[in-house]
């Protein structure tokens, strides 16, 4: 009954995304949630899917091909620099952004999400959200580097101004083999003035 | 959009809870949980609720015959004995608990929840849990040993085999003051044999 991490990452999806929507696939990985925005933000909406690695780009294209899907625009770029794909008139207007931490599934796990890039990523979403608008990042730590980049992330949303942002750590606590969990930045639709 | 610890923690006490079930407010206070338990449960339900405060159990009935409700047991004592006031036939089908640690709102903040007595109620809890049932603790830490309680609390649901209970930690990690989390404690309906 207690949702596990990446359902309930895509529950808070499913509220924060309305038909017609640009949003962003952090880390495209596989395209599984290319492909879950794409059907989320419908024929009017897009998607812009990031991945740093050739073979993730490969994969997506592949899959959003299996399934006829033509709402997303892939970029083989870090993600660090995705704000400069998004076009300027759609600042503001993000309802949401996935990312999942780590390396990509099936690879050889040479290439791994690194602090300096995922936090800027973050960082840039932040600022062109729109109000109710959501990030969800489900973090994968249980390999090499991913302590540092877990707590430095951790450092760095647990900082966000509580006026601006609701940061929600979901994560059980009571599980082997270092199982990810999910941080959720909302931008609030109020923002409160005095705290 | 992202839930508030205390309506996240009813929204689960909703989804676990049946008409008819018997169900435990482990700190009564002044009873709010206690009658929205009691609406949860229905006329053909029961909730034991209790408190080790005198004040507690008072402002709860006030509370309660306010609202016209006859399906709930106040017990005054102190919850680790929680269980000797369950009747036997009820072991294995608790539907669900829940947990204010701290101190009485409104009170002069002497007494409050001690480690060792919420964990004997809170492992209790769980031995007559039925499969599916939880257990949500509201851990309020900002009082004079909250800490001390937060910490062994956490120690303590962290060790919980992960093949018998699911444990999440529900926290809003950007807030000042202290604000309490959540941690709720799921028996698996299907116990994993190995893991």
């Amino acid at each position: 009954m207690l949702q596990k991490v990446i359902p309930y990452a895509h529950q808070l999806l499913k509220e924060a995304i309305y038909s017609g929507d640009t949003v962003i696939d952090g880390t495209c990985g596989n395209g599984y949630d290319t492909l879950f925005l794409s059907n989320l933000v419908g024929e009017s909406g897009t998607v812009y899917a990031i991945d740093i690695q050739q073979a993730a780009i490969e994969n997506t294209t592949s899959l959003l091909k299996k399934h006829q899907i033509s709402n997303t625009v892939l970029l083989l770029e870090d993600h660090q620099y995705i704000k400069r794909h998004i076009p300027e008139e759609a600042s503001g207007t993000i309802g949401a952004a996935i990312f999942n931490l780590g390396y990509l599934p099936g690879s050889d796990k040479q290439t791994i999400t690194t602090p300096e890039s995922t936090i800027s990523a973050i960082e840039a979403i932040t600022e062109i959200l729109r109000p109710g608008g959501v990030i969800a990042i489900v973090v994968y730590y249980g390999h090499k580097g991913g302590e540092i980049e877990k707590d430095a992330l951790l450092n760095y949303a647990g900082s966000l101004d509580q006026k601006t942002f609701h940061v929600l750590k979901y994560e059980f606590i009571n599980q082997k083999n270092d199982p990810p969990f999910l941080l959720a930045i909302e931008k609030r639709t109020q923002p409160k003035k005095t705290e």
